[in-house]
């Protein structure tokens, strides 16, 4: 049976070594079911692939009507912020550790393949952070996440206070470590660590996290991701802010970072029979007793 | 100017004493402005108020277009959960001490009522979680909670475990003392002391507190409130379903508690300018150091 | 090479069921070691096994110079609180899965008795919680524990209010789920769950864990072991005490629960070699990504 | 009657502005009481007093048998780790708001100091921390510290890993936002909002708190002081360590911070009376409700 997608993109690490033999068997499969197949450019630059013609990602956003990644977490949450304003659907390989997002295990991705081409697979969309750093009223940095937008104090600070307004009610002024507001993808990453709660996809919120607070009272809390997100650097030194580590250091008093949902979401295509809480119960150890 | 409501229920917090001058110089304010006001009979029984005619609190869901309850958040919860099916809003007077939801300080009622009779007030929607408890495919319980359900172990057993589904979805198994479902009204209740994030109450989901896992893993969940959550015991003596402390008690394996979003929503009425940040800041002491 | 230990009790779990063939090769072992074996009464009632002489817990404490223990840490805990008066040193033998306290895998089981037996081991001493409970005056209930005191609230119940004394010190009051007083022993257990730090057997202390405490900054304390800790029944209905999960229900307003030190301490032998760390890092999963 | 002290030294908050009119009266008082009173030469210069004669700290420390601060807990830890090579007490003098080793509130300085100074007082000890970098078997940095030792990842880094190694065992690596090992006298400060317990003071152990850890069992441990923590840098840019807040920035992989009990103790003069669970109560807030 025929691919329903006519074009796929395949993304792989950058600087893995040996991924090329994956690759080519993904490439070679796809091609076979009818679909055409483009090389990201990097990932042929990197591996000294030759067999399929090339586009940058902006390309891939314009041309494909789906993308295949294989590589971790972090490679999938490169591409996906990057492909996301083209709307473009997104199919995770993992190269054997699974990841919250990349579901599919390399050695059954053809299987796990076949039927997805065919039309036959869960779609999920993921919300996103997109935040400015405005100084002076100036935006001196801009930027989209989709796991988080994190705010800390700088090395050898002991603490960076924060006021935080969501629209244009005054939620509280934080003395910590730092903040951490992450979307439902990002809850089970920094977030989680600094003690926030897991968010399923479907909730349409952001979970604000202090890192360290000083104020023992200071939790997570689970905001509507409609309104406005400001944070405003009221103390401390070299404050920095990240977006998705993406970073802007050295920031100022009085330096705000305001966020909201993107307008863009990620499409993320599973196969079918996928169950995000089972991928919670892997990654998190559930069934093995007390260490998680 | 006249009271925009025509008909206004009074209703005291049960077994308190010295009530009565209060709650008189409430139903006469309410009277100036205009409206009828009815005492909730077990309240004119317990303060031996006899200047108004009264209802019980089901006269009162058809007769009323507004309750004004007098006491903490205990007295509130209660009465918002009777009245939900009626749709009456409620306003909520402390008696010194703010609640979460009693946010009127009773020296200042006729300063805040004043307006809010005459329409000027917030109007605020908070979700209640409805549930059966169903052994051997039969309801042998119902209730409805707006802070939480939740299932607990025995007084002497070492724990409860607990099998949780969402829709047709497992989610894991959880050994731990209990488990606290609960709405974003819940979030700053038990759930609170058990770990959990604060939940916007216009955040559309409920917070899965396990208390005191035995996976250290096993953090709190955000889930949207569209889908049902099924609660089964797979083991442990003597375990107990409470809803807001409505409790069954000695439930048995197999038996499953199902909880889903209610129909009905509490409409609370706040004074204009009302905040919900500012509760929180209060409430949890956020602005006076290392405590909290 | 001759054991310098005679006469060597062993002990297996009650109501395991296939555990005879492993008990026959240990104390076969031990025999040809040249020291005298003696069976625990009960194992060898459970198991119907006739070819050793047999002992109660206590004929065991006063004939033998070593026990060895096959089963969980929940068999250990029973069996080193029953011998601790005694001074009986003890070694644990897991059946599979590595215990906190049962650290020799049965499959290796003679391959380490071997040198343990001739005196090539690490001694480690573990101390125990002794407790009674004071009803007017008079003491209702006393025992000993080697992981934990805990005070709970009744099934039904909101809460359990607990006043807390060390010596002539006042603490506080908690209203919360319960409180855990630990020893370094119990710390890995239930106080793990609910909160609080690991405590190094080497410490010389307990750790008091509050259980969902309604008062956030109510976090875990770690006392010396050198004071009495009293915990007094304050409010609550149905409060219970267990030591080690022998429980005394039914705790009345004003019954205090005193715990000091027991003068006996528990005598673990380990293989050379052996680690706490190592125990903790394979326990507690820490090298096994997020989940822990 | 007189003072058992012979020569006490006056200490006060650096650029803290109209402290003057306090330490004159309390140093008028001293004097009264037939003790000779020398002014910290810091504090003569920042106040201009003159009325009595100056020492640097180690001139106090060898010439004077008691040191009063007026300050904050931050004044009191700086001098107090300056003086504790000396063997001096101190008494902690704090201007309104109570700290966890100021317990002398200001204005009843005098009420306080009269019996203390006849030698009617609880005397207490403070363990510190002493440690030292190392780099390529070199000493780059040593200090001491009675807080805590923070070893932290660089402001853009999004982690660093630490191994960890007590004495000659292997604990296990870290990856985390950074890690605090601290004293009882710390446990309260940075190391609780981290998510440590409280250690008492009368615990002979460090608690080794993990701060944002990956691994979500990387529980707070609680140490014996007698062995040497040795935390190495594995992984991460820029990372940092920090003494009390003083920092050495840009450490290297393989770079080892070395931690051990300081030979000397702090000693600390309370009134008579004074409680450590008094001063938890009110600095936590423990009897204020939910928030702590």
């Amino acid at each position: 049976m025929q691919s329903r997608f006519r074009h796929v993109a395949l993304i792989g690490k950058y600087q893995a070594h040996g991924i090329e033999p994956v690759l080519e068997e993904i490439a070679h499969y796809i091609s076979r079911q009818g679909a055409e197949v483009t090389l990201d450019r990097d990932t042929a630059q990197n591996t000294g692939m030759t067999l399929y013609p090339t586009l940058d990602v902006a390309g891939i956003g314009k041309a494909c009507d789906l993308a295949v990644v294989v590589g971790g977490d972090g490679t999938m949450l490169h591409i996906a912020r990057e492909l996301a304003r083209y709307g473009v659907p997104l199919i995770g390989i993992n190269q054997g550790r699974l990841g919250f997002i990349t579901d599919v295990p390399v050695h059954q991705v053809c299987e796990a393949l076949g039927p997805m081409l065919q039309g036959d697979y869960e779609e999920e969309h993921r919300t996103m952070l997109e935040g400015q750093v405005v100084r002076d009223g100036e935006v001196i940095f801009d930027s989209i996440a989709m796991n988080d937008v994190v705010v800390s104090r700088g090395a050898t600070a002991s603490m960076v206070e924060l006021r935080i307004d969501v629209g244009d009610q005054f939620v509280a002024n934080f003395r910590a470590d730092g903040l951490i507001l992450a979307s439902p993808t990002g809850s089970t990453a920094y977030a989680l660590s600094a003690g926030g709660p897991i968010l399923h996809p479907g909730i349409k919120g952001w979970v604000l996290v202090p890192i360290a607070p000083h104020t023992l009272s200071n939790r997570p809390i689970v905001l509507p991701d409609a309104g406005q997100v400001t944070i405003e650097i009221v103390a401390g030194r070299d404050a920095s802010a990240n977006f998705d580590m993406q970073s802007l250091a050295s920031l100022w008093h009085g330096d705000r970072i305001r966020v909201g949902r993107s307008a863009y979401q990620v499409r993320f295509l599973h196969p079918r029979g996928w169950s995000y809480y089972a991928t919670l119960r892997k990654k998190l150890h559930w069934n093995e007793g007390v260490g998680g």
